[in-house]
């Protein structure tokens, strides 16, 4: 297969410039803080969709021959792709088609099609999704764009690379999210040509290590619910396995927990707003800090399309794991006055009640009593132990709700 | 009283040079969909600190004599300037001392001790505080540092007015949030000295319009809960009253839904996290898009500190307002079965279950029935529609635990 030459990314550079946009490379303090390296953050999530995707999509409309043009595009994606594909292609007044499962969220068929594509939804399942696209390129003539095994799309992804150089040509080391791994090939053909001793570490969420078993020469085993679907790939492509193999020095692991965190610490810490796909790569860091101390490492916040619910309740459990939110049950005695002095001790000593719930149907709790659940906000732990200690000094009986070290 | 000049403002970014971040200043493609106007975005979030504030005290710090550097500074402040002093200052190697209300939240203080700095808690209210501020200040011979009543904190603010032309010179108008008045007095000399055409607006909460009727003549009024905590200010400065009086074109007041919506907007649209001071100037162009229709305006995101329970709050209400979350009560008969036809109706229809509460307890309720809280995620208000009429056809008797019109 013929991989793409840094020339053919520099030349995907001047294609794309003033379509996407150039996003700034910037160090980020405290996330060096957190992690022991010197982090500079790469704001992928500024693109008008949020995510990279625009940079290999737009390339691969560019190079299409007139015709081609006008029979139009048709795409494979529920995801970030689509809204590459569709907005690219609209401003260029090429037809798009996107095909995606009928499974898809409203919210992303809605973003699809107000870019202007012409959404079909088909199939239970990305696979069969897959079935009907390749069937309606077939029936209509149009060019498949695929999300990342092709050499347009490739190369347009490693302009990434060019413009971290540029920003901050000290630069020790890439740390790259990998779902079909068009954005580490790209990066890693620009990289190590341009500085040949930087490092380039892929990272895939440990559900779907796809690339990892590939390069390992591992069968191929995925699956399972992850915050970060932008990466959770089956298939990596042929031609990004073979520049991965070539290019690419180590793939890293992550859990789904570090995942979670990261995307959390982006928001609290970087005050950016990073998907799923972008907090591994950050969970590299937070999780194999020795690997990463004291040097420059470059990180891809590659989009920011995160569902607001599950934003919402990443940064409320995150305060409950730093026991800034704490949950208790208590067995109280079943009269008058109760409620009003445990909410007194709780409030005296500076914590907020967010919620309180009585029980008294089941029978562990006794006849004249009733199990009450309270949950309060604290400043920490040592704090929420003051006033755990306070009500137990008063005689309740405290029981935590969940242990704070539930899930690291 | 002498007021900056735009040679004092450039001195000033010479100063700051390599100690504060040059940040971004882009193009906001969905903001601007979102308003009408072409808006830049000026991201001062990314700061150490994650504001603006450290422009102005690195400038005033670095005006000091060796004598007034050696016995220290203080200022009064539970804010972002708080840590932009005490973050330079630990960095200059000069002592610092902030004083705080005593019921500043515990996050607040660690995070100022974390920078360095020495904190003293003193006094119920903000003015008590300041009382004791001046006080230290006077025993101990140290330099107070005002948040903006300082001729070197307004040159030092003034110079995101010179990055925000560099980076664009097309800006027509600038909007900027106003507090005590020393961001928007800065910019406002720098701009129109560069652009003697361009529009400088300030943009306060409506519960807060000091500069407003300072500019005005009218009485000062101000008080309540606001979510701009960062420009909740009584008093202006009297230097920042004189610039603005004399360079600033306008003062907009925005409504509290508009500054909670706006934060909303820079996190699900812009994928950035603004403070609601910031979110005051983004509401400013969603409540007068007419004003700025089609001009190019250059919005200064001034700071990214907000609480994450409060942020997680106001993403899960604009939820509730989009109807993409929704509650209902019902009034259902007590027999077995009930709950399990009401699920699958909503479950069959795509609407994906929250929450579930019975209330068998009150008199409104028949004997023989109970009370029926759902709350229920949905595509938006026509699904929510669609699957409230389809309980409704089948003979239960809904009612909407809130209008979605409540409050804008």
């Amino acid at each position: 297969m013929i991989h793409p030459t840094l020339a053919d990314i520099e030349d995907a550079a001047r294609l794309i410039e003033g379509a996407v946009m150039r996003t700034p490379c910037l160090p980020a303090p405290r996330l060096s803080e957190l992690t022991g390296a010197d982090v500079w953050v790469k704001y992928e999530n500024l693109q008008v969709t949020a995510a990279f995707k625009e940079r290999g999509a737009l390339v691969k409309l560019l190079s299409l021959t007139a015709e081609e043009r006008r029979r139009g595009v048709i795409a494979m994606s529920a995801g970030n792709h689509a809204q590459a594909v569709a907005y690219h292609a609209t401003r260029l007044g090429i037809p798009s088609t996107i095909v995606m499962p009928k499974t898809t969220p409203h919210v992303k068929v809605s973003a699809t099609r107000g870019f202007g594509a012409h959404v079909v939804l088909e199939g239970e399942s990305v696979a069969d999704a897959q079935v009907g696209a390749e069937r309606i390129a077939a029936e209509k003539g149009l060019v498949f764009v695929h999300p990342y095994d092709d050499f347009h799309v490739v190369r347009g992804q490693g302009t990434i690379a060019l413009e971290m150089l540029a920003a901050e040509p000290g630069l020790d080391v890439l740390v790259v999210p990998v779902g079909g791994g068009g954005l580490i090939a790209g990066m890693a053909i620009a990289a190590k040509a341009l500085k040949p001793g930087i490092e380039v570490v892929g990272v895939e969420t440990r559900l779907y290590p796809a690339m990892w078993c590939a390069l390992n020469g591992r069968p191929v085993h995925v699956g399972g619910t992850t915050l970060a679907e932008g990466i959770a790939v089956r298939n990596v492509g042929a031609l990004t396995l073979e520049i991965c193999r070539a290019a690419v020095d180590d793939v890293l692991l992550v859990d789904e927990v570090h995942i979670e965190r990261a995307v959390n610490a982006y928001l609290t810490l970087q005050k950016t707003m990073a998907e799923g796909a972008a907090g591994a790569g950050l969970a590299a860091l937070t999780t194999s800090p020795e690997r990463f101390h004291g040097r420059k490492v470059g990180l891809v916040l590659c989009g920011g399309n995160i569902d607001p619910r599950i934003l919402s309740s990443i940064m409320v459990r995150e305060l409950a794991r730093e026991e800034k939110i704490v949950g208790i049950r208590m067995i109280i005695p079943d009269r008058p006055g109760v409620l009003g002095e445990i909410s007194t001790i709780i409030g005296d000593l500076g914590g907020n009640i967010l919620e309180v719930e009585h029980h008294r149907t089941f029978l562990k709790v006794p006849a004249k009593g009733a199990t009450l659940d309270v949950v309060f906000e604290t400043r920490d732990g040592g704090h929420a132990n003051e006033i755990i200690a306070a009500l137990e000094g008063r005689g309740f009986t405290v029981e935590r709700s969940e242990s704070p070290d539930l899930d690291g």
